[in-house]
């Protein structure tokens, strides 16, 4: 595993559960995280359970015993990182976005594809996927259970950058983080919806703002744990805020469905406020992640009089990933979509198939964010999101 | 009052009750109802509680025991009733929107300016600014509880022409109603959220969609009420649906909030989901007219280990309205908006005090209406809206 | 009608509204109203809309065009304005609860018998039942949607008097008032629960409580709304608070059902949380007047992994009522309960229906009462509920 | 750790999570675990990362690399095991209920004060008291942010054994269990609210009830996953449920608090809802399991137009330890109330600390339930809950 910050110690987890609660045909060994800093990385490493530690990537590439990277670094690294794993015939999880740029992406996705013609498996980690309330959500959409797509409405919202004393962290630096609350949430939402759907954006309208311009230099901070007190400092330093605060855009999709599309990180009082309402023909689903073990479900075939969203608490046996849990109520939390992830790659590695999303899918929505980007700084024109092309695609 | 169907029975309950509530310099007598059926009207008349009926709304406008007309009839007859009751010297509440276009509200505005000057009242029926709980949400807002307006999110969801069968009402043809989901619901939203903020939009992006192109031509229809077996007839002679379904817009406020909106009548499930949020610098509040007795409110000034959002029952004397009305707990209902219109109205009448919203008000809502539908016109762009003349704002 | 504070108030819209909206072959007449204090009551005829008013209720009764007495006064006044209206040929709506004692309440009910085999109708203001989430809720337990039910939780939690400083109001006293949280609100639950699972409670476990027992007297007083600013006064004069704040009780129902039953005035933050749960073998059922336009119901026989607690916004025309109010999602408020027990008597009264609850089902409501006061008062042992004699039930 | 099914799994997680995302003095080694039959606890050894397994619990006991014994067996056996290993100097997790029997909980409570001398800790497993939530919920009444404690409401509902086919699993078998759904779940809400409110139930009256009487005999069980397909087999042997289906009781507490406590597994819909709600003088509090990453509060203090419930979502880094986990917003799961009780535990092993719940406070418990069916054998009159010797407590 490349990066032990937040999505590291998340997938740390996930990676020494998914043997302990899944039946699987391969066993997890947790053989080297690496990092920048020796002794951080050694402390890391002692701490979430891995055997060794390095400071330089390359050396796992390389080394016979690994069979997986695991990238978990800053987005403005992946590109590197995860090509050169494909090409030593590693398999690769990447966390999202997939990269800061196009090119680098298609390169990615060029190179997956590649290393999947040698049997090398590649995915990229949307972990919301994997939550079992979507992962039904997207069954019963592709059940048919709400008919025809109409409308798709999707928030991200976060407030941890409200303060204007709150420092200017990676998370807030364009070169590192390629953009702000868009590609960091909405990235989320519109890979999330996709999957529910079963549609993809076609075009997009946008529309971005960064609120506070200028902002403290931090002094040091990992995750999104940075705090003021923290990282603030003596104040005098400041910088500038080189990525959107929230990011606003209608959709069309491919199957006939519009959407609206909002990724911020200024909606005060809401923490981790993922939101996706989908209303069909027959019925409609909602999720809110503040509330993840729940999916509301309006089914419109019911008698008029009886019909209403049902709270379907989503920790029954029959629900995705649930029977190797609890008993029905005993709801899980945000880490376990990780744990689902690494069942769903180790399975899939095992037995041969192809893990989703796969690179392709993540640049697809790449090239989503792209028109969102391109849209907004051309005057909210209407704009197509450009093709994966054939070669990558296939 | 001219009309009596959906808005008209409304409004009677309304003139009914103001005075056995709430204490008022004068005492409503509810003199005459006016429809183009000499038997509906009739019916009606004695129904809602008017001492008389007629089918011509001249006679209405010229009769010295009459100071105040109640336009409920739809957009395209609101601007000829209204400029002839305000040249006749009387008092005019309008419903919304206001007119069908622009130019008939601009003259309606006109109108009502030099009415204004004559000590006649005019105003313009956006009912939902009177449900206590919004009420409450602007004294919040312009009290400073949540700072600087970041965000706002409104959507106005509804599904009741979902059905393909459903007939085309004239809430469906562009002639009668000017626009479909946009000015019957939309204008709500976009009314609500300028009141509530303080701020008005000053351009948009938008898209709207009519999923539905064709429908059975009805027998009879008033209200929202017509169902499909009532009015679907032989489902052989079909027309065209003239209106939006759905419309979506981003908008920039003049105060530096950005926003998203949604007016649809395909949101299965949702019947009458007027939502807004708005989050700001210090905090958030946000209401949901489905659960219209409660509003939320996030102080962001507490306490970090108990900040959250506190549900608001606004049913405590202290509330805007409430003394007038039941102990604490004790919900009010849709109608009861209407009733403190009113009761507004009355007093604005009574203390020479000027209602709103004005006609100057309710115009620049169709300003924004109009901005929308001429972004969604042309591909989405980035459009602003016309600003109000000088001579109608003074 | 008698009195015409809150219990008036609330009457008096029913009254006023309920040919508006409902069609019936009776015209309501609204004739006199009668009250203590002939200013007050003068006052309140003008507001309240009633033609005349008195001050000696018994000029009411023997009125040749005066079709039905309402009795809103409270409890101490109830049989005795109720025993001479039956007897002098009225129709009677009567509050609850029925009567402040048992030996009252019977003799009530036996008036009621007889005047009934002379085609005089009765009622007991049970209004909760009138709200439509409540009538469907009996509705769809009546028709086996829940199957056979094991279990009753209802609570109806107040919290006006947790100040020690509101002041000593009638609803304190129980001279007046019979008892205090048990007969003002338990009186509600025991009915509504009787009603809606179609059994009846045949013992009772219970425990009751007072907080405060002494209070500033107050200086006046009227509905609930007696606030401590208002009435409080010096401060230096107390009385003895003679009834209970707070009456918890378990029981058994005859159709096997067990269940747990909580009123309160000193649930702090619960204004009029009246919430009742019933649970069966094929479902539940699950109501909370705070949210009075919503009722929640979970089917144990749909396909498990989309079984939850589906949230049924009664507002459908279909349900019950509604087809007479505004569209679907336009939610109505506490007095519709009134203006629908109103419609319900007023139809009884015309086709020579026997409206409920009579005075007999609300002998047995004073019956638990009873039972629940006697265990209270003797280390809260197992205690039958007294049989309603046969005479009367009949 | 003696036990490896529902309970055992779910410490197992615990354990093996500790140290990965707490900073503790001591490092946890999971040695062995034994169970009955030989070839299952060899398989979850494997599976729940165990180093040995043994079926000779004894062994365990005295064997010198083992500093703890996790005793998770049903309770039958919990005094044996728990009192053997005190005696040989190992420190305690037991999980609850402590005993079957008062007899054998003060034997084990006497046990544990003799072992606390000798620097042995003992603990009880009532896990939800960990739940970030509901210490929060302790924490607030504590510092007395809601005044004078008046009400406790608390319920247990679940639905596990609705169907009467459902297999007379170990859990229905008065010998291994004690009680049902009294002892298994009606303990926790006994704990909970002694735990929270810092006040202890005093006596009781009761009522229990057993809806399904016989019910077919298991061919195979554990945890609570038995389903009867499972378990039902041929279906033509029965056996006699010996357990309480449902427990409801009403309270008081030494404080002056009284209370009503249900605990059932007929709640048809609710799969885990233990729900409390607290109300005091100055403000309340109420808990619902299934969104157990929120706490209601309500401020009495607040100026009266702004109070409301509020939901704070329990995932700041302030709150209750979590700032060893995810950002704000990203919520837990139910197995992590055992990680923070086995990190309580460590730390207070480490420290020489005394960790709670300790024996002592289980065996006050115990002394509750056995009010509780005292009171429901005899005809639900008041029944006082038996002290705890002097010598135990102390």
């Amino acid at each position: 595993m490349v990066g032990y910050a937040f999505m590291g110690a998340a997938h740390s987890q996930a990676w020494r559960t998914v043997n302990r609660v899944f039946d699987l045909p391969l066993h997890v060994r947790m053989t080297a995280v690496c990092g920048r800093d020796e002794a951080n990385v050694a402390a890391a490493a002692a701490r979430l359970g891995w055997q060794e530690h390095t400071t330089d990537w390359r050396s796992l590439v390389t080394r016979d015993d690994i069979d997986l990277i695991d990238v978990c670094t800053p987005g403005d690294s992946h590109a590197e990182i995860a090509i050169a794993a494909l090409a030593a015939g590693k398999h690769v999880l990447c966390e999202k976005p997939l990269a800061n740029t196009i090119a680098e992406a298609r390169e990615m996705a060029a190179a997956a594809a590649r290393a999947e013609a040698n049997g090398v498996r590649s995915m990229c980690g949307f972990n919301y996927r994997r939550v079992p309330a979507v992962t039904l959500m997207r069954r019963m959409v592709a059940d048919g259970r709400i008919g025809e797509i109409r409308h798709i409405r999707a928030v991200y919202l976060q407030d941890w950058i409200t303060d204007p004393q709150f420092p200017l962290v990676w998370r807030l630096q364009k070169d590192k983080a390629g953009s702000g609350a868009l590609g960091d949430i909405g990235a989320h939402i519109i890979d999330l919806t996709q999957f529910v759907s079963g549609q993809r954006i076609t075009g997009v309208t946008a529309l971005t703002e960064t609120f506070v311009k200028e902002r403290p230099l931090p002094q040091a901070s990992s995750g999104l744990s940075a705090s003021t007190e923290e990282n603030g400092g003596s104040g005098t330093a400041t910088g500038p805020v080189t990525v959107d605060d929230a990011a606003l855009f209608l959709a069309r999709l491919d199957g006939g469905a519009i959407a609206t599309y909002e990724a911020t990180r200024f909606a005060t009082g809401r923490k981790n406020g993922l939101r996706v309402e989908i209303n069909g023909s027959r019925g409609s689903v909602a999720f809110d992640f503040e509330r993840m073990n729940e999916l509301e479900f309006y089914d419109a075939t019911e008698p008029s009089g009886e019909q209403g969203f049902t709270r379907i608490l989503v920790t029954e046996p029959d629900h995705p990933y649930l029977s190797a849990w609890w008993p029905p109520g005993h709801g899980i939390g945000y880490e376990h979509a990780f744990t689902h992830q690494a069942r769903d790659l180790v399975e899939a590695i095992a037995t041969g198939g192809s893990p989703t999303p796969s690179f392709a899918d993540a640049l697809q929505v790449q090239l989503v964010l792209d028109a969102v980007i391109r849209s907004a700084d051309h005057g909210s024109g209407w704009t197509d999101v450009e093709p994966i092309l054939a070669e990558v695609a296939a």
